[in-house]
Parts: structure tokens; C-alpha cells; sequence
């Protein structure tokens, strides 16, 4: 059938539970892609915009945009490479940090209604698992 | 940790596996929000537009632009509520599932990396399974 399409599938369930989250992000002044940037640079501090922007899977214009304007409110720096200066690469500051822990209990509760969602936390760790096998975290 | 998030995994292998495919669709002259508006239809034709609209996560101006788009390639048709002219259902044609039988060589190859990735098709139907609690089939 066309709509087991797991393609079909994942963008059903990222918009579906997307869509809460992102009205409760925008109350606290951050889009979705603000967000998915500031979660990428906790794990991977120091990857070059490159490829920042790729993972994130947005447009040139819009990136710069959005890098701006976190580095505007003190969340991320972008450093020059040491051994090629047209490399920029990017860092979470404390300040970042900061941030997201202050912001914790948003996305905590939004992680817990999709817990429940799916049926319980084996459940969770489970779709994690499956769903960090289609992407490289970079 | 803060990237274990089932909702910023779900964006990443969202991203991830959308951009090959979307590069592919594009050549057949298909955006992503196309394809997902043909597949929804696939399983619930005559769904109200705003319930189309909402299931795809996309804006009115730009559902508008879509529908429109879909409706002069003659893949989809839009019909008044019987009950309340004012409403408007949306319903695929023969020459819509026409059309997505002839790229279904596309979204199914597409389909079977994506099985790879994930480990077999064992794999692949947990996922699905997964996934399709997060939102409703319309």
C-alpha cells in the first residue's frame, strides 16, 4: 500500500508531533530550527557550518540567517579554522548551554507526551534507536 | 542528553531521508508536500481540505498554491460538501493514482534503501509501527 511508505511515514509523525512543540518553542522566542541547531551543537561542538547546515537540511540563505541571530543572543560562536581561515566552525557558548537547560522543562514535557504517545518508554528507546540508524550524527 | 530527543531524532532522519528522495521527486517535477498530499488521498479520499491542509503540517497560502498545482495536472479534484457548499473535500482521480503507479519505481527504491539502512524489513515494520502512533490516519 502507498501509505506504509516509511518516507510518508516519518514526515506524518515529525509534523504531527512538530506541530505542538513548535507553538510552545515559538512562545519562548525559538523556531524549530534554532532549536534542532542548538541540540546538534551539544553533541557535535565545532562542526563547520558546512556541515551544520546540511545535517539540518537548510538553505544557505536561511542558515546564515539563523546563526545570526543565535549568535545575536550569545547561544553559539562561530570561530575561524585554524588551518584554513575561510572555515567557519561553530560552538554552543555557556551561554547556550544555559539556555537550554533553563528551557529543559519545555521539551521534557513535550518528550513525555510523546512517551505516552508510543506507549511507554521501551517503546521510545526503541523508535530512537531505529531512527538514529537513517542519519549520521554528524 | 539532550540529543537523545525522540522529536529532534525524528527531524534528523526526517531531514536525512528526504533529500535524496526530494532531489529524485523534483526530476519527475513532484515537490515532497505533493507527494504526501497524494499519498494521504491515497488511503482518504475526500478528506476536507483543512483537514488535508493540517495532517501535511502546511500553511493556507501555500496548500492553496499545491491543490491548485495537483488540480491542473488533473491528479486531484476538489468537490463541495453536499451538506455545507461552503466546505470543500479533496479526492485523487484515476490519473492521480495513475501517476503515482508510474513513479512507484522511485519511492520504492527509495523505500528500499531506507530498509537497508535500518536493517531489514523486520526493522523497517517496527518502525512503521512505531511511527504511526504519533499521529492519526485522518
Amino acid at each position: 500500500m502507498f501509505a506504509d511508505a516509511v518516507g510518508y511515514r516519518l514526515r506524518r509523525a515529525h509534523l504531527s508531533v512538530m506541530q505542538n512543540f513548535n507553538e510552545t518553542l515559538a512562545a519562548k522566542g525559538l523556531r524549530p530550527a534554532d532549536f534542532a541547531l542548538l541540540m546538534l551543537l551539544t553533541k557535535n561542538s565545532g562542526l563547520k557550518q558546512s556541515e551544520v547546515a546540511q545535517a539540518l537540511g537548510v538553505q544557505r540563505a536561511n542558515f546564515v540567517a539563523i546563526v545570526d541571530g543565535l549568535e545575536q543572543r550569545g547561544f553559539v560562536e562561530r570561530r575561524k579554522s585554524e588551518v584554513d581561515r575561510r572555515v567557519q566552525s561553530l560552538y554552543l557558548t555557556p551561554e547556550g548551554f544555559a539556555y537550554l537547560d533553563e528551557i529543559r522543562p519545555v521539551w521534557q514535557g513535550y518528550e513525555q507526551r510523546i512517551t505516552e504517545l508510543l506507549g511507554g518508554p521501551e517503546a521510545s528507546a526503541e523508535l530512537c534507536a531505529l531512527l538514529g540508524r537513517l542519519y549520521t550524527e554528524g
